[in-house]
């Protein structure tokens, strides 16, 4: 069954005082859904605020992506944090961005959690039903992003929220739908007419071919994007132009989930 | 006009991490309305969850206390930031602390800043606007907390807020009703029979006796405790008494304002 | 053979900023060698400046005691940081303490790594060699405090340092000469009879009866002091009392060893 | 007199975990001096360890550049701290730096506070005499670096620190030999060849033409580059062919003064 209709979401507000991190206004025109980060692993206050108004002034709407309290390793590395511990920080970080989106009239859409948490929360059972916990607490109406190849989408379902698959053009994907390790060579897809064809693939199919060969079907309702490094600009336009090429209009998960 | 109600508030969720700091549990059962740190100058998730579950339990109202960013130097150190910097600092405090206030079920109730932000306030125009600002936009039905002696309290009225005023009893005014330094001999009042004096004072005439020693008009709805010293616990069970034996109402301000 | 001579070691230096942690006053008069937080767990540069200046007004001599970046978790969260990451904290660390050390006219003695690092080094050999060559390349002439029952002793003597063993009375051991967790009943000891029994057991016979009730040797030449707890005062008399009837000599490691 | 010898400094190492700042390994190939962040406003142990290296690789000498404890707002805040809260913050800053230093076989040859803090010692000589007060302890033999138009450089060498004056080719002097504030129009000059003209005036005469169009003796022996901007490399390049141009030998103030 053909995709008509997806959202694409990005990782901005990554900077943090004086330091710049991303090409967050020309990411902003090719997306539909901001993860912004809320100040533990990056952002700023000031940061936060200047991103939801651009992502406002771009019709982009905005999700949470909280993240570790580390900003010196941006989050991505794991903390051997209770439950009780990370649901706060959550339920924190979650609660300061919505207070900025609803200053300007808008309402948070959506949340994700950032680096190092997704594999402790995939490692981790209690870890995930915290993250879930912390979303209900602050809005059960939000949509949580979730990867296919992990028991998360499935219990966050069953615990009340509504769950959006995200699916990446520019990573390898292994036989059990999880995204395969940056540091096996062909994990990360540089070439843009691969990326096309994995797009045409994922758009017209359902399906994706894995690293080992096989094709396998994908649910994914957003195609996430990178926003941090040097090519990031180059996969997002092929993103943004092959799904205009494919007839599939592009719009915020709230608008057709 | 003698006072027939009146709140109480107090400072509290001080602690950080391993470290304890004030008795919140005793002085819970004291007061009416809860100043609780978010984050920046004290306070962290964790604290700020428990902080608020227990002034639930205790029926007391919790209201956002926001501060410089400086935990080592506890806010209390003025720093040279612009009132755009100090607008999104206190957004995002106040709005992570609405998070798990709404999250039982409580409203957040009033906000007060901490530390170096009052001075850097009454000097600096551009500072109480930003204060008052970014409580309009977090909430503007929230109640904000002043002293006299300064303009504060007139301009955020004219701005759309209402204002609680607090009094101490334990501090000295000068005749422009503003508390004198601590560094001045005689500024803390240390006595408890003089506290009970000053509380009587306030209550039957709207009076306090100046350092100056000549008795001038205070306008107030809540009287301030103080947390975090030894000799916190004292004074507090001494106001808590006077009201009492004065029939004086203790209620949350947003119960009666 | 009868120990004629002993170091007492304990963690001081805790407090941060407006927070207290502690009784480093009372603390400083029982012991020999004192652990000194440097800014990461604990400690910031003022309290840091002021430990080390009571420790010289108590004759007490001054080690290093580096923490993981993580003062809201008090370095006893294992945090997923590489081995290169580590080695330039800790030299950082060490470093800065050494500069308040050597201030005063003193020379900076020995260091110990404080809380989740002596879990990850035990369990990651890479982590205990990155503490090793920091170690090294800060000082060689630094003692090394270790306990029984790791590789770490050993791979730091190989590598170069002199290492020096630390014994706890209030703490049980299993057979393999590792100290028993927290969460084990009866790991804790807090009688001080029994506190007194095993310093005298230690000292006459060098050897240690572990929580299945057997005797078993243990290396040692410092008593190792817990600061934090409410009762760690008195049994920080206890172990110096007995010491002191037993006709043991206390005395900085780097006097005798 | 025409200067047949000078200096080149920059500050270096200003990035941050992830976030990176400044063209430090161009500007390496440049410079004699580096003014490296000490972790405070800037800089982390990681950061620290691979700029010093750097340093040493290019024939660099390394200094010192702390900061104030602002990593949001990169030490260009002035905060309200004591001249004892200053001295400590300094020792901690330097020592740490010094440990990266010592442990490649170089010495640190210098120190220049970053950012708020010249201004704010500028108008509090108790702050000015806690940075002089903190070098001295550290290690007395560090030159400082102090710009002219100011008492800094003069109560230095009353207390005994070898001062350096540092001049600026492209920042505009008033007649008091002080800068011009970046927010004054003509403050900050970006055309190369004013650039290169004012070196030319600077090294063959040793005046400097005013902001008011008066030529006035400036003392010197570094110049000073920036990093941190976009065309930070253009003008470092200017500096370094002009002074080559005309016949200077640029070295590491250890090196001849």
């Amino acid at each position: 069954m053909k995709k008509t209709v997806l959202d694409i979401n990005c990782d901005l507000g990554e900077s943090f005082g004086a330091y710049q991190l991303g090409r967050d206004e020309e990411i902003l025109g090719l997306i539909t859904s901001a993860n912004v980060a809320c100040g533990f692993h990056a952002g700023d206050p000031h940061i936060m605020r200047k991103t939801v108004a651009l992502a406002k002034k771009n019709g982009v709407r905005v999700g949470a992506h909280p993240g570790l309290p580390d900003l010196i390793g941006f989050g991505r590395r794991a903390m051997d944090i209770s439950p009780t511990e990370l649901k706060d920080m959550l339920t924190y970080q979650m609660s300061a961005l919505r207070g900025f989106v609803e200053a300007t009239g808008m309402k948070l859409q959506h949340v994700i959690q950032h680096g190092a948490l997704t594999r402790m929360a995939e490692e981790n059972e209690a870890i995930g039903k915290a993250i879930v916990d912390s979303i209900l607490e602050v809005d059960p109406t939000l949509f949580y992003l979730t990867l296919e190849g992990s028991y998360l989408p499935e219990m966050a379902k069953k615990m009340g929220l509504r769950t959006v698959r995200v699916a990446f053009a520019d990573r390898a994907y292994d036989q059990k739908k999880r995204l395969v390790s940056r540091n096996v060579p062909g994990s990360v897809i540089h070439d843009l007419d691969r990326v096309e064809e994995r797009i045409e693939q994922l758009v017209t199919t359902g399906e994706i071919r894995t690293i080992e060969g096989e094709n396998i079907p994908i649910e994914f309702d957003s195609m996430m994007l990178h926003g941090d490094h040097p090519e990031a600009l180059r996969i997002a336009k092929t993103v943004s132009n092959t799904l205009k090429r494919l007839g599939v209009m592009v719009k915020p998960m709230s608008e057709f989930f």
